[in-house]
Order: C-alpha cells, then sequence, then structure tokens
C-alpha cells in the first residue's frame, strides 16, 4: 500500500512501541503512590516532563499529557474559559480550525460568549486586519492553528504573536499538530500561552498527546485525583507519557523538510497542468506535507475509492469529519463557493513516500474524472 | 516485592500488551478514514464494541472507549447535566465516591445545582432512607459506587434500582471500577444508565477505560470530530479500545471471589485481635479485595515506609488522592470523628497472593507502632 494520509495518522515507530511496552512492565506502579516502586514511576514521569521542557526550550511552562490533541485543545480552551463565569469577556478564533477548536468555541458562543470567527482568503490565510479590527481590552482567548490540516497553509504566527503584545489580556492557544517537527518555527514556543501536541501525527501512539501551558494559567476541566496538579486527574498512563515526551523528542530529530519540500514541489509541478485537477494550495506560505486538491468532475469518496483500487491511500478533508455528512466546514471556508468541498482529496506525505510512489500517483489523478 | 495495592493498579497482562502491540502495528491506520484500511480498523472497533455489550449482555446500551475511568466519569456526569442548563433539578450522589465523581458534583454544585451527598455508616453503608427522603420528581441524577475504592463496603446497587423505580427521570451512575470482573452483580447491568469501568485495575493498560449509557441519553462533554458519535472525539486509540474490550471480556474468566474471600477473612482473623490495630470493614456486605486498617499510634504513611522497606507494598486511602495533604473526604465520612483517616492503610488483594504472602504481612502489622 502507498500511503499519503500522514495527516491523518502515521504507523507507530517500532522504537515507540518497545518502549511501551518496556514501561508498561517495568513501570507500572502507580506513579501516585507513596512507595518506593511508584516513586520511581512518579520520577520518570517527571523526567518525561522535564524532557518536553527541555526539547521545546521551555521556561516557565506546564506539561499535562493527555489522550491527544481533542483532549488538550479541549482542556486548553473550556479550561481558561471556566475563568470567565460572568462570560464578560471576548473569544477569538479562525473558521479554519480543527473541529476540537471550532466546536469548543461554537460551544462557547452557544453558553453565551461573544465569539469572533476570523475570515480566511482562498489560500487559507487567516485575516489579520480582521484579527487587529476585532482584539480589544476585552479578548481573553485567541485560538489559532501553526498549520492547517486541511490546505496546509501556515499561519504567522510570529506576527500574531506580535500583534497580541498590545493586549496582555489575551491568551493565546496554538495547536500545533500538524507543524511541530515537520516545520521549524520562525517563534518562540514561550511566546504561546497554550501549545497542543499530538503523538500519533508523528511515529507516536494513539492515545497520546499534550499541552503545555504558561505557570501562572489557572486551569479548569475534568476533576478527580491529585494527578497532574488536579488538572488533568485520573491514574497517569506513565507509558503513554512516556512515549510522548519521547515522540516529541524525535520529532525534529527525524526533520525533513527539505526533502519532503522536494516531493511536493514535484507533485505540483506534474498535477498542477492537469486539466481535471485544481491544487489547492498557500503559493507563500505552505506545509510541504499537506496538498489538496480538487476534482471538480469527481466526488473524493469516488476519488478516493478509486485510488484505493490502484493500492494508494488518500484522505478527504479531515479524518475527524471524513465520515460527516456535513460539508467540511473548514474547506467550505476557503474554498467559498469557487469550488464545492466534497470534490475534495488531501494528499499529505511523509519523508519515506518515494518519487516512485509519487509518479504512480500522479499517473491515477491525471487521468481521473474528467475535465475541469 | 509483595504487591497489596491491586486497588491502585494492577500489572498489566503479557496477553494484554502483546495485544496492543499488534493493534497498533497492524491495525494503525486511522478508523475514521474511508478506504479499506481505514474501513478495516473500524471493523475491529465495531468488534470490541460489540465484545463489550455481549460479555456484559447489554441491550439497548452504548458503549464509549475513554482513556480511563476518570474521564468515563466526568464524561457521563458533567454530560448529561449539560442538558440541564436551567438548573432546575437535583442530583445526588454519596459522601463515599470517588475524587472523580465527588468533584464533579462539588462542581455542579458551585455552578448552581442542588446537590445531595448522602451519608455513610461506620462501616460504609449508604443511607437509603435518607436517599429515598431525598428523591423526589426533580432528581435527574444520582450516583453511587458497586464497591468502595477505600474500604471495600458494597453498595446495594440493585434496592438502589427498585427504589428508583418510581422516580423515572432520575438517572443513575454506577462506578463499577472495584466491583466489575472482582464480585458477581445480584443486579442486571442493563438496570444501570450509566456503567464505568477502568482497564488498568483488571490487569488490563492504563489509559484505557470506558462509558457505557442507555441508547436515548444525550451527551456533551468533549467537542471535536465525529469519532463515537461526536461523544467521545478524537482520533480513536483502536489499540487501547481492544485491550479494553478484551480486559473486560477476560475479567470473569479470571473470576476468583472464593479464593480471595478466604484468603480476606484469613487475614481478618489473625488481625483482628492485634492490639495495636482497628480494621474498618463492612461486616455485611463487603468486596474480599480490600481490607482497610486504621493504626492510631502510627501514620499510614511511616507504616507504609516500614512495610515497603520489608518488601511489602500497601496503599494509603486512594491512590488518587495518597500525595494530597487533606485527609480523604470518603473516609473522614464513614470514620467520623473516632479514628483518624491519617492512620489508615489499605491492603487490597489479587487472586495471585499467597498465604505466605499474608503471613510476612500479617507478622509485620501485628508488631506495628504501640497498641490502640
Amino acid at each position: 500500500m502507498i500511503y499519503f494520509d500522514h495527516s491523518a495518522t502515521t504507523k507507530p515507530s517500532e522504537e515507540i512501541l518497545d518502549l511501551y511496552k518496556k514501561i508498561s512492565t517495568e513501570y507500572w506502579y502507580n506513579s501516585e503512590t507513596l512507595y518506593n516502586e511508584g516513586k520511581r514511576s512518579n520520577a520518570l514521569y517527571l523526567k518525561s516532563y522535564e524532557t518536553v521542557l527541555k526539547e521545546m526550550k521551555l521556561v516557565n511552562k506546564k506539561v499535562l499529557f493527555t489522550s491527544g490533541a481533542t483532549e488538550a485543545n479541549n482542556t486548553a480552551l473550556y479550561g481558561y474559559i471556566a475563568n470567565f463565569k460572568n462570560k464578560d469577556c471576548e473569544l477569538i478564533t479562525s473558521k479554519i480550525e480543527h473541529a476540537s477548536v471550532l466546536k469548543v468555541y461554537q460551544d462557547l458562543e452557544k453558553q453565551g460568549f461573544k465569539v469572533t470567527y476570523l475570515d480566511v482568503d482562498d489560500e487559507g490565510n487567516v485575516d489579520l486586519e480582521q484579527l487587529k479590527k476585532t482584539l480589544n481590552n476585552k479578548t481573553v482567548l485567541l485560538s489559532i492553528m501553526w498549520v492547517n490540516n486541511i490546505i496546509g497553509s501556515i499561519q504567522p504566527i510570529k506576527e500574531i504573536i506580535n500583534i497580541l503584545k498590545d493586549y496582555p489580556r489575551c491568551k493565546f492557544h496554538v495547536d500545533c499538530v500538524q507543524g511541530y517537527g515537520k516545520i521549524k518555527p520562525d517563534f518562540d514556543f514561550n511566546d504561546l500561552d497554550f501549545i497542543t501536541l499530538s503523538g500519533h501525527k508523528l511515529h507516536g501512539i494513539k492515545g497520546t498527546g499534550c499541552l503545555i501551558y504558561t505557570n501562572n494559567i489557572n486551569l479548569s476541566f475534568m476533576k478527580g485525583g491529585h494527578q497532574q496538579d488536579s488538572i488533568r486527574p485520573g491514574t497517569l498512563d506513565l507509558a503513554g507519557a512516556v512515549c510522548m515526551a519521547k515522540t516529541i523528542q524525535n520529532a525534529y530529530k527525524n526533520y525533513r523538510f527539505d526533502d519532503v519540500k522536494e516531493k511536493y514541489l514535484y507533485l505540483v509541478k506534474k498535477l498542477e497542468n492537469c486539466p481535471n485537477l485544481i491544487l489547492i494550495r498557500n503559493h507563500s506560505s505552505y506545509s510541504p506535507y499537506i496538498l489538496n486538491i480538487n476534482i471538480p468532475s469527481l466526488r473524493a469518496e469516488t476519488a478516493l475509492h478509486l485510488l484505493n483500487e490502484k493500492g494508494i491511500i488518500v484522505g478527504t478533508g479531515s479524518a475527524c469529519n471524513s465520515k460527516s455528512k456535513d460539508l467540511d466546514p473548514a474547506l467550505s471556508s476557503i474554498l467559498k463557493n469557487k469550488l464545492n468541498p466534497i470534490n475534495s482529496i488531501r494528499i499529505s506525505l511523509d519523508s519515506s513516500n518515494t518519487y516512485e510512489e509519487l509518479d504512480l500517483l500522479i499517473k491515477e489523478l491525471s487521468s481521473m474524472g474528467g475535465t475541469k
């Protein structure tokens, strides 16, 4: 099978799976207990915690190991907004956030919070002028993803950090799931108040994620025991946490930006002149890991199945929404009414993809559907 | 090491760890995707789902695979109460629930909901007369654990189910973490509206749990993609779900109630006449897996360390609260002011514990501290 759906999930590495088994076997004692074996588990948790801070060069930040990015996003957003019970504040996000951000904002809006959803242009750039106009002294939370998961546009996080300097009350949450380990940031992670990471998108294991947040921020989401400062209670999945820290540590060691960019541009060059295809991409600020392709004459699901029969795996929009009958709201915001999101497939690369694989994909795609 | 803290966590079985690796390796494709490999992952998820229903003989129930019991409890309670935005309803629980239930109720009370915390007697029996007096047509949620995690008292779930027949509006949540697989229920799981289970307490893996709930109940907790009916969004940890289903399936296959009861009674008989110890136990309705021992002349933490030096591991109260400076609220409710929770250790057994191990524990405990 030729796999081009790395933004949906990746194959866990042997190293991580072996580590998982080793920790589960040797450090299975509950890390909250007071006997030596439990303390040994706890020491390993603290070591993983430090690994994350060190690897990302973080100071004055806390780390929560979560069951994934969705939980991390929910914990950051609901957890922080729980501080504003009187609802006398404003929240901002963009129209192309992942469902685990967008739907939290929609729920908060229903609860009575004032929410602004920033527009995006045809290339998936969030409207910074609108952001500047919307920000005010009541704004307490902004959530903008680093790399969009549907079309791969990179948001100008550094510029947003600068804009926010005039609004010290506004905390900045960045879903870094599709950027971390793939793109080198031009910003300092320390300038973000909340950072969401996922394990399984980086050859780690499913059910592992991470929320990093600024020291003095009060969060309230799940309730229970005293684990992880009572903010993420429940018996710590120590093996999961160790694997997550290792995944974070490995991510930039396996940095293959140039290689993937070359493959991406090869793909773009071969496909952009196909009369049946329209590439939905950001031309200036893009992640080479994601390429969205609209086939106006074919439903994405049909294209996916035709490719699947040829041994090629691609995605349709976000996997998190792929079974939904609704159109992907993020993609709709980008395509507006010019193209139908229902015709878009997503190619998401990994450096392990070969040129032979790309050629096969190109061959199949170029002959697919009618002309545009 | 002689391990007597099985209620805090258990060693994951080789079978489950091997299964985890196998699924993570062979079924790593995202189960929400539309290609054959993703559908194969999804089919395995559905099989695990069916395994849970079949094993527990459930009809008209849904299954959510969660990251553990804490998340399952939070999802059930917050998730259901989200239906009552006008707060014109009443909630009931007991004073000896796990922190992941008690603290949710406390938070809901702060939010403005009317909450009653049922008293318990000296043996950890929830006051059913108080329950009957408190229930009314406004009561929408009752949460009572099956087996208490601190002293092992079994609550009369069947009797409560009967009481609730007059209150059809009231949903019944039962945290079954310390009962499932250890005690055979005298009630039908179908008569519960919410059931919480944990993997790692039953030789499964950490980071896995399960919430089972009645079909027509609307739940709203985490927000995100369409996974697990949008109620528990986020990329499914398929390997975790498969392991959780297998753990549920194995639990009663490894049923060792009679063996553990014999060991428990052996322990009780040898310890109940020690002048330095007071056994905190339910004499009529108890789980033989848990024995709480109060050593009035010694802090539990000291006792734990002395035993640890002799190669024996015991717990102090709930592991989830063991590092807290606060007294365990559940244990305080049982002991009232007669004994100090700070002096209580918890022995939690497994059928793998031998009589030789029990004898060593008895020897150390009987000579520990002064006389009571």
